[in-house]
């Protein structure tokens, strides 16, 4: 990154830099120390069309990657106020000395979720997506929850949250799709395929949690 | 059952009897072979929480008791068609000697269904409501699965598409939602309380499929 741009990034902080900005901390995606995906693209597909998830899915999530470019930072403040607002979420993020939500961690995911939004604006469904699925998976279940930021925090996020956050963190987002010009049904539009979207990365997020042969 | 209410019964095959009807073969909804829950009515509640769902929900799913009551037939037409051309779920209804989905087996689950479509727009969360939702949950899984209906069909449906169903089941909701007056904005926050309603229970089906303590 360039000195100018990281003097940008630095005056602008509510504005997530995509490829070009600085590194952030844990963020692995298409990086040799990602695992492969215990499940394949054509497992992909297939779950793809069990939830109605087609290609004007796809372009609806493109078109919101401009719409959300800017407002990844409100969009947290929403979402982090929800989840510190909710004892049975804010707890995920608690440390387990003091019992009370660990700054430090809260702000080391919360810049993996800024990017966490692009990526699902992105919508590019390669292997390395699908790994990194599998990924943040792992990272939200026993296997490695708190690994990756060191975190002293409960052992997993338990499993029946994770789909339910397709609801609160999908409509929340609506507002924020209609603010810069989108016509009210192309609103609907974007919104209907984020539901689809999350709550497809939500199953596949929650693989580490199935017993053996019923994923 | 009277008499009369039996003929009117057969003479009006697309309305669903409800609680005066005869029983529906399988439906223990209440009943004392129902096993106890391993989640609570406060494990329920915070759920609902987490899913945004209140009682402006409860209130748009009874809503939507009247507009159904009379489509129930025509609503499963469409969620079997969805089924039935898309293998990765007719599979389930498969007969394991033949290879071809089982008409008896499909019949039986599609009473079944009927009702849920009813149970799920009352909206009555008590502790049988709960119970039978585990039902549900093992009776997807492999611990019994086929069992209720003496079905030689696959041993599981896999649990990747147990959430994920709840795209196509609202989705194709939505226009019979519209079909008895009610306006736009009152289909939308139908429809909105149907998509919680119907992933709060996917993931209470969920249950049988998670690793002791992760649920």
């Amino acid at each position: 990154m360039s000195f100018l741009k990281s003097i940008l990034s630095a005056l602008k902080p509510g504005i997530v830099q995509a490829d070009t900005a600085a590194p952030i901390p844990g963020y692995t995606h298409g990086q040799a120390s990602v695992a492969r995906a215990p499940y394949s693209l054509d497992d992909l597909a297939s779950l793809q069309k069990a939830l109605l998830f087609n290609d004007e899915d796809v372009q609806a999530l493109r078109q919101s990657a401009a719409i959300l470019a800017d407002q990844t930072d409100a969009i947290l403040d929403v979402w982090y106020g929800f989840v510190a607002s909710t004892p049975e979420l804010v707890v995920f993020f608690g440390n387990t000395r003091t019992g009370e939500p660990d700054p430090v961690y809260l702000e080391a995911v919360r810049k993996r979720f800024a990017r966490w939004i692009l990526d699902t604006a992105e919508a590019n469904y390669d292997q390395a997506w699908l790994d990194y699925q599998y990924e943040i998976g792992l990272r939200h279940s026993k296997f490695k929850k708190n690994k990756t930021d060191g975190a002293q925090s409960t052992a997993q996020v338990n499993f029946r949250y994770i789909p339910a956050l397709t609801i609160p963190i999908t409509t929340t987002l609506k507002p924020f799709l209609a603010k810069h010009g989108a016509s009210a049904a192309e609103v609907e539009k974007i919104h209907a395929a984020w539901v689809k979207s999350v709550l497809l990365q939500s199953i596949l997020w929650s693989q580490p949690y199935i017993r053996d042969g019923e994923f």
